[in-house]
């Protein structure tokens, strides 16, 4: 089927598939902020595989859509919303191997104040990702604050590799 | 044309134009802030439909891109990037619809202060986006200050549903 | 080769190679931060061409990857990531030609402070991009701070052009 020096159907089949893969993670990613923000914990809880895990800050690591929802619909985080907040996700580095994939990008979480938003808190992250029936989730989320110590720095070296 | 299980070029043709509006849509959207904060107001107003609108914040629907360029051109706006400003726009989550759009993201202002800068503004904005002859562009942005309110959380819902 | 209205292999093979040059750019630019925060020197420095430029805030304009390394290698750069900082660049405006491109985007650098972060240096940013034997790599970066002045409103405007 190849003619000239055209690629195959086949070929280019599989270079739109991972185009579409790409386009795919970065959409699950910035999800995430509308999701959380909007008070939609079943949602959000959604981004992640059946069993998938977040690790939050190296203080707790929260394990299957139930723990995920929970999070949410809890004191702390309705609070947040409450007073205002955005959780931002920065344009990420995506790694694509066939039906796996890793992500790294930084995140926000801005909340109002008196005049305006303040940062409240800024970490690194790190998503391990799985093709599934239903599109892309994130199986594991790393996330660390960056307090100029080492477990958020181990977390963006994975972009540059 | 099928070959096997390959797709048809028809159906790639199908799947790239859909990567492709993808990718106009993101563009569309990281186009606003250096627009209007390079002073470029017509410009800015371009990225509208001859009759498009931008509701801002529920103060104000601005209609057309006369009244557009005259936002811009006003007083208010003028002022803010004299001061230094950047109008950021987060990473969208994109809902696309053969010839219509519909876009989720985060709008941040911000602003120079005596020593770095200040998130003036934080909101949550929808964009109804429609394909012309001459790219993609807005029909419609929705645009709520996210101050824990219900209007700027029925924005962000639109992404995850 | 034309069937119907459809695209040839060639066309299709051709504009996919334009949606892969967008997202290898986007990435480019995405593993910036990452690289700086983690304190990769070379691996930051690599993202630019061999004689590669940083011209930053017309201050000072860094040449050459052994430049660039010594730059992120030096006392100021670490003394930022050791205190906790994020060095985020938002969606690009990217503008392909066949094997240069150009981009636009803002740069934040976020730095911790007693509660939270704050915006230390917000950026207007325009990349002169060229595809090399190893993917696309910086020749050129433009900074320069938004402080209301017209050297960065001129970058901006690149990409509204």
């Amino acid at each position: 089927l190849t003619i000239g020096d055209s690629p195959t159907l086949a070929e280019l089949a599989d270079r739109l598939t991972r185009v579409e893969d790409e386009l795919a993670i970065m959409r699950l990613l910035a999800a995430y902020g509308p999701a959380v923000d909007a008070g939609e914990s079943a949602a959000a809880a959604a981004l992640w595989t059946e069993d998938g895990a977040y690790d939050v800050g190296g203080q707790s690591r929260v394990v299957g859509r139930e723990e995920l929802t929970a999070l949410y619909d809890g004191q702390q985080h309705q609070g947040i919303i409450a007073g205002g907040s955005g959780h931002l996700t920065s344009s990420p580095t995506i790694t694509l191997s066939q039906d796996t994939a890793t992500a790294v990008a930084y995140s926000l979480v801005c909340r109002r104040a008196e005049n305006g938003f303040f940062i409240w808190r800024l970490s690194a992250n790190r998503w391990s990702l799985v093709r599934t029936a239903h599109g892309w989730r994130t199986k594991e989320r790393m996330n660390r604050v960056l307090d100029g110590g080492i477990a958020a720095r181990d977390l963006l070296r994975e972009a540059v590799q």
